[in-house]
């Protein structure tokens, strides 16, 4: 099996793109990426994507997007896994490096969110739960985090504003991040005024949607000369599923799928939860950064919160998460949100990232959560 | 590089399943399949489908599949390329063993199409081309057939009754697949009688929707140890990519990317066109069946029809295509159909045919087209 390294990233930012379509998106990450690897093409294109059937009324996005950003012919698919569609992608050109069928490929993910009303997309959101016995009896995709978190307050005895740090800390990282989609610091009293969305959850729980697009250069390590430049290796690269519907899981506050993929990344890593300087987790709802924070080992069950009050995600905490903003303020364009974790990841490896630079950056890991936690893909970073 | 066989092979009938959903119809071909591998899991899935968000609001199939198939936890995507999602599924399958990033999996493909109306389910057909310069100023997906069609009979002066031949062999042999959606042998006066969808498209040139589900259990070669039974490996295991808009593409009755996906394939597994003993190509309307044919070096440019004319493509011909009734009998699950071709393959490579069974059959090819050409995967299979 090939060691995979990452040589070029691209990003658009996450806004409300009016002029810009989403194969311009897509064209315009993967320029990006081309040109900070020094590359012209690519073998492969893996496209991660959720909704652009629904929303854009185009599917076959592999070809479109081939072509439009001039790589006729080159093999091209969309890979779909809700709101993990972007760690598949990168899972999927990964295994085509390792195997030796692909000598380079690019993953990517792009989403086009805001060019449709808002009862669009919350239906289209909805189609990453289970559309027979949750989405068509009218639960939203907030609303079933929304139950998970009021469950999870009853269960160990938090107040929801214990919750806030999490959102404070993205919303302060996304200040030094020009390609975030909120640039608003927020304080404690601004989480605890903020309207509710669905109880518990407000609006400063909530990743914003939006539009944009991400990509990375993949290529197997052993085809890179040193050139004095840090080569990043993906060093795992997991997946693992859970019931689709919530309630389908024998407890609805333990992300079971998470927890093995976890497990699984630090196998293949060989490291312990400890070894890793940040961590990009799936921070859709703050409720969720919780729960991955214990899955992956951080917390006890039911003790999430207490490294949001602890200070210890912050950029010189314990484990920093949400460096570049997260989903919580970079935004969560959702096709493409796990490229843009993975690929902040590399910025903080490459000491690219700014004013979030987290010191000494080493090994980071990107968790990409698809659906209520049903379709978890897991990688890690590191410098070799 | 591992190589891969394929063990276990399951499906559904093509119809219009009205008691069974989405789910279930993947399910029952998934354990049919593990039924006959004698397998009771795999490390991953597969999932071949292309509208499930729009026709059934449901994504997140790898999740939903994995689950209702017995196999919580396992890792699990949707893959998505136009028509050609099946194959694309295979194709990831195969890389993945390849790697040994697993070490069996499942690729399978599922379409639930005759829940909607027509007209629904022609517009989500129609995502298939190009959204913002085909689909959205009108034209279907059968009418950017007629109008390649159109071009065809023009520019090499064939009558469009030269054409019947393809929907004549493909009926005659869906007759002996009890898994086919028409079993109705038709003559060549029912060809010329038939009316008309898109001119010069009939309705005996289109190949029928239908729901399905297909599914095929990979393992690496090397796991396998001899028991007497042909093992069935998969030779070759390619794809390409051309423009998503037919009329952006410099000759539009070229399909380049089916050529070089060929090409590549006849390479892969080391043989020339002349070696197959069987073509199951995508027939999703005759003149596909005709350019397929061109592409892959079994007849001049402009000359594919002859090859019907002369009896070359039955059971007993030269190269015998659809041979258990192609797209036009067997029927076109979309994301499904290129499980069904190959599947087909590994029951003519085992002698499991039947009636249908083509003498001596050793190696055999599959061709999966997306779009109208822009997407295509090829493999080859072999008894080693």
């Amino acid at each position: 099996m090939r060691e995979v390294a990452i040589i070029g990233i691209g990003q658009t930012s996450v806004e409300e793109h009016w002029e810009t379509s989403l194969r311009d998106l897509a064209a315009q990450a993967i320029a990006q990426a081309l040109n900070d690897a020094g590359r012209e093409k690519v073998d492969g294109l893996f496209i991660g994507n959720m909704m652009s059937g629904i929303l854009s009324h185009q599917e076959s996005l592999g070809a479109l997007i081939a072509d439009w950003s001039g790589m006729l012919g080159a093999e091209a698919f969309k890979v779909e896994a809700a709101c993990g569609s972007g760690g598949a992608a990168i899972h999927m050109a990964v295994m085509a490096i390792a195997s030796g069928y692909m000598d380079s490929a690019i993953a990517m993910g792009v989403e086009k969110m805001t060019e449709t009303t808002m009862p669009e997309t919350t239906a289209a959101l909805a189609t990453a739960a289970d559309a027979d016995f949750e989405s068509d009896h009218g639960v939203s995709f907030v609303g079933l985090n929304a139950l998970v978190m009021q469950r999870y307050l009853y269960e160990y005895k938090w107040k929801h504003t214990d919750f806030g740090a999490f959102s404070i800390n993205a919303h302060g990282n996304a200040m030094g991040n020009p390609n975030a989609r909120l640039h608003d610091r927020i304080s404690d009293q601004d989480y605890r005024k903020s309207r509710m969305i669905a109880d518990p959850i407000n609006l400063l729980d909530a990743s914003p949607t939006g539009d944009g697009a991400a990509a990375l250069v993949l290529v197997p390590l052993d085809s890179l000369r040193g050139n004095g430049k840090p080569r990043i290796v993906i060093a795992a690269s997991t997946a693992a599923t859970d019931s689709i519907a919530v309630h389908d899981r024998q407890d609805g506050l333990w992300l079971a799928a998470a927890n093995a993929s976890a497990i699984k990344a630090y196998g293949q890593a060989g490291i312990q939860p400890e070894d890793l300087d940040l961590f990009e987790l799936h921070d859709a709802f703050s409720i969720m950064a919780v729960l991955s924070l214990e899955a992956c080992g951080f917390a006890e069950r039911g003790q999430g919160p207490r490294l949001g009050l602890e200070g210890e995600i912050g950029p010189h905490g314990r484990i920093p998460i949400a460096t570049r903003g997260g989903l919580k303020a970079r935004g969560h364009p959702v096709g493409a949100t796990g490229v843009y974790q993975v690929l902040e990841i590399v910025q903080q490896l490459r000491c690219e990232a700014g004013e979030n630079q987290i010191e000494d950056a080493r090994i980071g890991m990107a968790q990409n959560i698809g659906g209520s936690g049903s379709n978890i893909l897991t990688h890690i970073l590191k410098i070799v």
